[in-house]
C-alpha cells in the first residue's frame, strides 16, 4: 500500500471548521478501499499566522509543501486583518503560480436534494466541468500608473498569453472530453472584443483539435457564453477558458445548479511534479464562521477530487455517490445544513456522510 | 416643433425586417406626442456594402452621421461574406469611438408574457440597467505577438483605463441611480485577481460617490456577480462596469430576464457632442434572416430608449407600455412572433405595437 502524504491548510473562517469534516470523510474513504493517507496540518495561509509573522508563509513554505503529494486547503481570506489582495496574492494565487498547477477544474452538476434557480431542471440535466487556465493570461502583475493624480492618470495592465501556458491547459482539456462520453469540448472566447489574445487562443483551439479527431469542438464568445450557461447549461460537458473567463464561468456554473455553497476546485498540475491544491469554492464566510453551522460539503467533495487526482477514481465516485445519497435524504432523514433548510451542524453532516461511506 | 434627424442604418440580417417595424412604431408615437422625427436610410455597415465596395463604410461616412441627433441601428455581421472582426470593427466598433458614444445603456427588464430562465421570478421583480464603459478598458488594440510560430511565442494585449475615461462612464451611472427610486449603484470589479487596473477602477468608484452622497454603493468581484444576477436578479438597480464586464453583464442579465431576444442597447455620448446610437442585442440572426418572423421588440424599444435620449421620457414611456401591453396579450390575443410561441409575423406584431400606441 503507497501512502499519500497530505498537507492540510484549514486557513480562515468557516476552513477551520469544514476541513476536520473533509478529512473524517477521507479517512473513511481510504480505509474502505485500502488506501493510504497520511495528513501534517499547517497554519500558515490565514490571517492568524499573518497577526504573529506579518506575512502569510513562513520562508520555507516552498520546500515543507513540496514534500506532500497533495495540499488539502480549506479556506483563505479574512479582510478584518488582512486585506484580501495580500491575503490571497500571498497565498492561494502564489501557490498556483510556484506550482504550476495550471489547470483549474471545478464541476457544475445538479445535486439531488439541491434546488437550482434555473426553472424546470432536474438531477441529471446539468453535468458540465469548467477547466480554467490558472497561471497566465488576464492575471498578470504587469502594468503600473503615470500621470498619477493628474486628469491624465492612465493605468495599464497587460494580458499575457503564451503558447506553453495555452497549450498545456488545451491538451488536459481535450483530454478530459475525449473520456467523457459527449466528448464535447466547448471553448470560451470574445476575439471579435479582444482583438489580440483571443484570436491566438482560438487558433492555439484549433491547432489542438487536429490531436483530438474525436473531440467535437465549438466556441462562444464569452457574453454569449454567459447567457448560454442560464438558457441552456444542459449543452456542456467540458468548457474550457482564460484565466478571467474561466473564473467567472466557473462561479456561475454552480450558481446555476444551485451548488455554490457545496463546490469543489482543484488546483492541479497534471504532470504531478508538484502538489496540487484542493479547495472549495465558498471562501472563509465571515458571515456565519464560528458558529459551526457551515455546509462541509464542498471540502468533501473536494477530498473525492483529490482520490481521483491521486490514481483513486474508484475511490472518488464512491465518496461523491457517498455526498450524493445523503443529499437526496433530505433535510428530514439526514442532518443537512441550515443552506439545505435543515438543522445539523458541519459536524453531524460529516459524520452522516463518513458514514454512509 | 424641433424635427430630430434620425440616421437610420438596417445592416445584415433581421436588421432589414426590424428596422421597418421600429419606424412604424416611433413614427405612431411621435405623431401622438407632437414630436417631429426625419429618417434617412443609409446601406453601409452591412455585408452587402462590404461586398459593393470592398469596405464597411464610404469614406465621408463621419461627416455624413455628424449631421443626425441619433443612429437607428438594425444589425451588423454575415460571417459568410465578411469576417466579424472586420465588419465589427469596421462599423460599430469604430462608431462607438469616433463619436465617444462611451456609455452602452442595457435594461434588464422581467417582461409581462416573457418566461425567464429562473424559477419563480414575476414582472415586477426584475428591472435593472447596465451601464457599460464602451470605448477603451479591456477591448484596446494595443498589443502584439512575438517569437511567433515558435515554442516561446508570446501575445500580449494591453487594458488602457484613464481617469477620464472611468470617471465620465461613473459620473452617468451615478446620475442615473440618483435620479431612481432605490438610488442603488453597483460596481463590478476584480481587484483581487486584476490586480493594477481593478483597484483604480475601484478607487475612482469611491472618489465620485463624494459627489452623490445619497447613492447607496456596494461593489462585487464579477465571478461573485455574475452569481448573484442569477440567485438574486432583484438585488440590483444601476450596475456599472467595465467595457468587457459590462458586455459580459449586459448579456447576462437579459438572458435572466428572458429578454435576450428582444432587448434594446443604446450607445450614448451623454454630451450630445456627437450623435448616439440605438441597436438591438440580438444581431443580425442568420439562422432565420429572411423568414420575416423576427421578433420586432428589441428594435421598438430601442426607438424608446433614442426617444428618451432625446429629450422625451413620456414618449419613451408611452411606447414602452405599448409593448408590454402587446406581451400582456399572450399569443392568443396579439400577433406574438414564434420565439414568443404564437404565429405572427415580424410586420403583424409591428403593427400590433403601433397601433396600441
Ligand atoms: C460584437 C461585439 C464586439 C460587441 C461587443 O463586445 O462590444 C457586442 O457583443 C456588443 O455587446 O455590442
Ligand atoms: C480570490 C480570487 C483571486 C480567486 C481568483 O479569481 O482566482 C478566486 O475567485 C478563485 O476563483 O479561486
Amino acid at each position: 500500500m503507497t501512502t499519500h502524504r497530505i498537507a492540510v491548510i484549514p486557513g480562515d473562517g468557516i476552513g477551520k471548521e469544514v476541513v476536520p469534516a473533509g478529512i473524517e470523510a477521507l479517512e473513511a474513504t481510504a480505509g474502505r478501499f485500502g488506501i493510504g493517507l497520511e495528513f501534517d496540518t499547517f497554519d500558515f495561509a490565514s490571517a492568524d499566522y499573518w497577526q504573529r509573522h506579518g506575512t502569510m508563509l513562513p520562508p520555507d513554505w516552498e520546500e515543507t509543501l513540496r514534500a506532500y503529494d497533495a495540499i488539502y486547503f480549506g479556506a483563505v481570506g479574512w479582510p478584518e486583518v488582512v486585506p484580501d489582495h495580500i491575503s490571497l496574492w500571498g497565498s492561494l494565487l502564489q501557490f498556483r503560480r510556484t506550482f504550476d498547477q495550471y489547470v483549474n477544474l471545478r464541476p457544475c452538476r445538479l445535486m439531488p436534494g439541491v434546488r437550482s434557480p434555473l426553472a424546470g431542471r432536474e438531477p441529471g440535466d446539468i453535468d458540465f466541468v469548467v477547466v480554467r487556465e490558472n497561471t497566465e493570461g488576464e492575471y498578470s502583475s504587469i502594468g503600473g500608473r503615470i500621470f498619477e493624480g493628474t486628469d491624465r492618470e492612465t493605468v495599464l495592465q497587460e494580458t499575457v498569453m503564451t503558447r506553453v501556458g495555452i497549450d498545456r491547459v488545451l491538451r488536459f482539456a481535450y483530454e478530459q472530453a475525449a473520456r467523457r462520453p459527449e466528448s464535447h469540448l466547448t471553448s470560451a472566447t470574445k476575439s471579435n472584443g479582444i482583438s489580440i489574445t483571443m484570436p491566438y487562443w482560438d487558433e492555439r483551439v484549433a491547432a489542438m483539435q487536429e490531436q483530438f479527431p474525436g473531440v467535437r469542438v465549438d466556441k462562444f464568445h464569452i457574453d454569449a457564453l454567459v447567457a448560454l450557461f442560464v438558457l441552456h447549461p444542459d449543452r456542456f460537458d467540458v468548457v474550457v477558458a482564460s484565466n478571467l473567463f474561466g473564473d467567472i464561468l466557473s462561479d456561475l456554473g454552480p450558481a446555476c445548479t444551485g451548488t455554490l455553497g457545496i463546490a469543489p476546485s482543484a488546483n492541479i498540475n497534471p504532470e504531478r511534479d508538484h502538489p496540487s491544491l484542493f479547495e472549495p469554492v465558498h471562501g472563509s464566510a465571515p458571515d456565519i464562521a464560528g458558529r459551526g453551522i457551515a455546509n462541509p460539503i464542498g471540502q468533501i467533495w473536494c477530498g473525492s477530487m483529490m482520490l481521483d487526482h491521486l490514481g483513486h477514481p474508484e475511490a472518488a465516485a464512491h465518496l461523491l455517490g457517498a455526498i450524493e445519497d445523503v443529499l437526496a435524504y433530505g433535510p428530514g432523514e439526514a442532518p443537512l445544513t441550515p443552506d439545505l433548510h435543515g438543522k445539523g451542524t458541519t459536524a453531524e453532516l460529516g459524520h452522516a456522510i463518513a458514514e454512509r461511506v
